[in-house]
């Protein structure tokens, strides 16, 4: 630890594996196909911890991700966002070398992709199963006929099948009421596979958001699971129960540069810059994260008790401590902020590194210029 | 336009350079010595528009920042965040190259960095004027003394004066509430420099956040200004009556990836990878940002009426819109995101381009492995 002198993204290694293993065998004891979400990690190294536990597709949120991860040898990737047809030449060139799938949200797209495309690209449409994001609504038979007739009169475009992403899980307040949104969300999309399948027999149900994922128990109806951030989860996931705090993987270390007695509070290096702005209120606490403390290799316990990131601003971060926690830190000391969200932290960080070795890792937005 | 096919962080290098060239002349007119804060557009490039308007000393939020920079043959830099022991070595490798100011905030950094540097390093003592976030009340004035003691001693460590940040006109509501924020840290730093001059003839008083600069009247007492966001200004600034909507200079482009009749919604590829998370509550409604159309060269007018972005996921920004607005956007087309904050999207936008030639500039994140 004692190599750390600014906010750092650790990661640990072991409880990642721990989260990719768990997730995998739920796949396959689920009889799901394992696509992961490699959203939340953005990382080639973290993509071979994956690869070596035998996942070989897998769903990103960009074209320029689907390009970084293709650049990288992997060859079955879903762009898990409404296709943006002002990046058709990308995806084109994209699928010429891969096998490449997108999600079709909207009537108008399917309209100008028709005929765009040279290479096969694979089609799901987009389902809104409640979380008035994106896609068609379950009951809109009709829109999704008359998106299906573009796609079908499509030289190059493959109809694959149905793509959600229950997003709404994410205002659960317990592991109750995900499975409450997990049991509707696969209802309904077990609905819609059978009213299409006399037509597409071979059609696949896609659903993938990580409480779903992590909570939901029953899977009759979907073929694929296409979950992200529980590869390292975060306290908002703990927070509505698709984990515990043992499953949170990524810890950003932050330098302590003062203290404050009247307020109880100390103020670290790790700011808005290194955290992102995600907050949450728990037990009537409103805050940015929790905070724990490092043992010597990098690694970290539970959160400390009524410690947490009051606020913070660019690079600030201010924490309110217990009387405890606040007497122990001293002025140079390293603490650790387990995120709200560590997509977005790790998407700011730009990069990590492992505890234990302090190995750093790429991610995707730290690589800009060499890719 | 038609070059931009993805999220693309538009800078209009016209209004930015009014921008700049308004509050060189009110630091000035006032008097003061402009020490432009670099923590918002993080460019070299931009950093040439100051150079090319006279100014040679600059102020940044960490010691990445001012590598960067000093690799960029800025000279005179002060890191205005609250000095990290941990960064002492890096610290003093960059005062043997150029005139590097610190601030001290805590008594224990004091004691810690008394011997720590062979290279002359100049000292500003923190002060909180108000927004409870770091630095030495101003009433305090047996902490300010106690923490001269150390760096008085020091052979490295020279006196320079007072920095403070009141943060806290971020949480006026009016040009008028920012005056009073100003009038009243003003007053504190005048009655701290009356208390220190007798021992200290030479000390500056800085100060700098930018709705102070904007709008502060009477800056009798102190010499130097620091402020950084208004070389872009944003959605907040306009809110707390900083600026007028002319004066925003950036805009995060946006293409149009599906449209939602029934909610009168659209949704961009544009969320919170590319936006940050800052919302703001405006006349009770609650957004992330407003929208612009642009022009054939990517300048934009005024925001479009009640239309706004309503929530966003990591690449997903929803946009509630009016009905002549919804009615005359198309998938396809590219429409403009106005940040709540542009400091932060500017940060996770790693780059920029300029309106009308698309030229690009670089970041200091965006240049990662660069530097």
């Amino acid at each position: 630890m004692s190599n750390i002198t600014s906010p750092t993204l650790l990661v640990d290694k072991q409880k990642t594996m721990a989260n990719i293993r768990r997730m995998n065998a739920k796949a396959e004891a689920c009889n799901l196909v394992f696509k992961p979400h490699f959203k939340t990690h953005q990382s080639v190294e973290i993509g071979n911890w994956f690869r070596n536990e035998g996942v070989d597709k897998i769903t990103v949120s960009s074209v320029k991700m689907a390009q970084y991860f293709a650049h990288n040898g992997w060859t079955d990737i879903t762009i898990a966002f409404p296709c943006n047809v002002l990046q058709a030449d990308e995806m084109n060139t994209l699928a010429g070398s891969i096998k490449l799938s997108i999600l079709i949200s909207d009537i108008q797209t399917a309209n100008i992709l028709k005929d765009t495309f040279t290479n096969e690209i694979q089609v799901y449409i987009e389902i809104d199963t409640g979380s008035d994001r994106t896609g068609f609504k379950t009951d809109d038979t009709a829109a999704i006929k008359k998106v299906l007739k573009p796609i079908s009169k499509s030289s190059s475009l493959r109809f694959k099948g149905f793509y959600s992403h229950p997003g709404h899980s994410y205002a659960a307040q317990s592991r109750e009421q995900i499975k409450a949104v997990h049991h509707d969300a696969v209802q309904k999309m077990r609905q819609l596979n059978d009213y299409f399948k006399t037509d597409f027999p071979d059609l696949l149900c896609c659903m993938g958001d990580t409480p779903c994922s992590s909570a939901g128990e029953d899977w009759h109806g979907i073929d694929e699971m296409s979950p992200g951030n529980f590869v390292f989860y975060d306290v908002m996931q703990t927070h509505i129960g698709s984990c515990g705090w043992d499953d949170i993987a990524v810890a950003l270390a932050c330098p302590v540069v003062s203290k404050y007695p009247q307020r109880q509070e100390i103020v670290v290096h790790g700011g808005a810059v290194h955290l992102s702005k995600e907050s949450i209120t728990q037990d009537s606490v409103h805050h940015l994260g929790k905070v724990v403390r490092f043992n010597d290799d990098g690694r970290w316990g539970n959160p400390e008790e009524n410690s947490y990131v009051k606020s913070i601003s660019q690079e600030h971060g201010i924490i309110r401590c217990s009387a405890s926690f606040y007497k122990n830190v001293q002025v140079g000391d390293v603490i650790g902020i387990l995120p709200v969200h560590s997509c977005l932290t790790a998407d700011v960080m730009q990069g990590y590194c492992t505890t234990g070795k302090l190995e750093p890792i790429d991610h995707l937005k730290g690589s800009f210029n060499n890719f």
